[in-house]
C-alpha cells in the first residue's frame, strides 16, 4: 500500500493527519505539484482527474478522494472513531464535514486558485473576480461556525472527529489565500489553537 | 420527521429518489426557491446556511447535507445498501460519489448560477467568465465517466448505488444549464437511460 502525497496542499494533508489520529503510517510517494507532476502522463495513469492524494492498495486498486481514503482507514481500523458512532452521530459529523468542505474549503481554495500568481499555471483562466466574490462568503461561513463553536468544543460535537481535520485544513489554508479570520471570531480561534497543538498536526 | 424540499431543484430530488429506491416516505415540507423563501428569516432558522434539503427529526433536531441525510436513512434502513458494503465498496462508492459531485454536480451548478438569467437574483455578483470556464470541465469529466461505464453497468460498480443517484441528476440538471452530453458518449447515454428508466428517477 503507498499513499500519493502532495506536500503541503490541503487534501493529502487531511489524510496524513486522519492517519496520524489513528496511529497510523503508510509509505509515502511524492507528486510535485510545484512541477505539475499530477498533469503529466504517469500520473494521469494513477488518476485521470489529475488530483493528490491518491491511495494504491496491493492489489493495484486506486482509491481517490481524501474522504473515500479516510473512510476505508476508518473501515480498517475503527478506533478512534473519526466519523461518528451510531446513525444521528455519524450523520452530524456528515453534515459538518461535508459544511465545512463546500461553504469553507471550496471557497478559499477558489480565492486561491484564481487570485494567487503562483496559481497561474495550473488554473486556466484564473478568473479574478470568482476569486473576489468567494472572500465574503468565507468569513460568512466562519461567523456561522464561530456561533455553533461557542456552544461545544469541536466542530461536529464535544469529541474530535474528521470535520475537525477539514476545518484545521481549511484555516491553514487561509495563509497562501491570503486570508485571515476576523479577531472577533474568537471561538474558531480557540478551536483552531486546541486542534493545531494535537501532535497530528504537524502532518 | 419532515423534509424540506425544494422542488425540482437537484439536492432534494438526490434525498427523494434515494427515498424511493429505499421503499421509504416522508412528509415533505416545500420551501419556494423561486420567491426566495430559503433565504427568509424562517426557513435560515432551520438552516443558516439557506440551502434546501433539511431533515427534522422528530426530536427537532436539523440534519442538512443531502449524503448526511441519505447516510442516516441508510444506517435506519440498511437494505438496499446505497453506499456499498465492506471496507473496500464503501470506499469505492464514495469515491465515486465524491467525483461525480465535485468534477461533474459543482461545474454544472456554476454554469447554470453564473448563466442562467432565472438566477441573477440568487447568485449575486453573477460571474459569467467563471460559467464559461466551467463548460469543458462537465464535458471532460463526462469523457472520463464514458470510459468507465464501457467497463461496467453502474458508476461505481455492478450495483445500483448513491453515485448513480447524483449522476443521474447531474445529468437532468444539464438541461436548464443549457448542456448537453455530447452523442458520441454512447456508455453515459445507456447508463442514463437505465436510471431514468427506474421508478425512482420519478422523484
Amino acid at each position: 500500500m503507498k499513499l500519493y502525497d502532495g506536500g503541503r496542499a490541503p487534501n493529502p494533508r487531511r489524510v496524513k493527519i486522519f492517519l496520524a489520529e489513528k496511529g497510523l503510517s503508510v509509505p509515502l510517494e511524492q507528486v510535485d505539484l510545484g512541477k505539475l507532476a499530477h498533469k503529466q502522463p504517469e500520473y494521469t495513469a494513477v488518476n485521470p482527474l489529475q488530483r493528490v492524494p491518491a491511495l494504491e492498495l496491493d492489489d493495484g486498486t486506486i482509491l481517490t478522494e481524501s474522504i473515500a481514503i479516510c473512510r476505508y482507514f476508518e473501515a480498517l481500523h475503527p478506533e478512534p472513531r473519526l466519523f461518528g458512532q451510531g446513525a444521528r452521530d455519524e450523520a452530524m459529523v456528515e453534515m459538518w464535514q461535508r459544511r465545512i468542505e463546500f461553504h469553507l474549503l471550496v471557497p478559499i481554495s477558489q480565492v486561491f486558485r484564481h487570485a494567487h500568481p503562483a496559481m497561474k499555471e495550473m488554473e486556466v483562466p484564473q478568473v479574478p473576480a470568482w476569486a473576489e466574490s468567494n472572500k465574503p462568503r468565507v468569513t460568512e461561513f466562519l461567523e456561522i461556525l464561530d456561533r455553533e463553536l461557542k456552544q461545544r468544543r469541536f466542530v461536529a460535537g464535544d469529541r474530535y472527529t474528521v470535520a475537525d481535520i477539514t476545518g484545521l485544513v481549511c484555516i491553514d489554508f487561509m495563509k497562501p489565500a491570503r486570508l485571515a479570520v476576523p479577531d472577533t471570531l474568537s471561538n474558531v480561534k480557540r478551536w483552531h489553537a486546541e486542534v493545531s497543538a494535537r501532535p497530528s498536526a504537524k502532518a
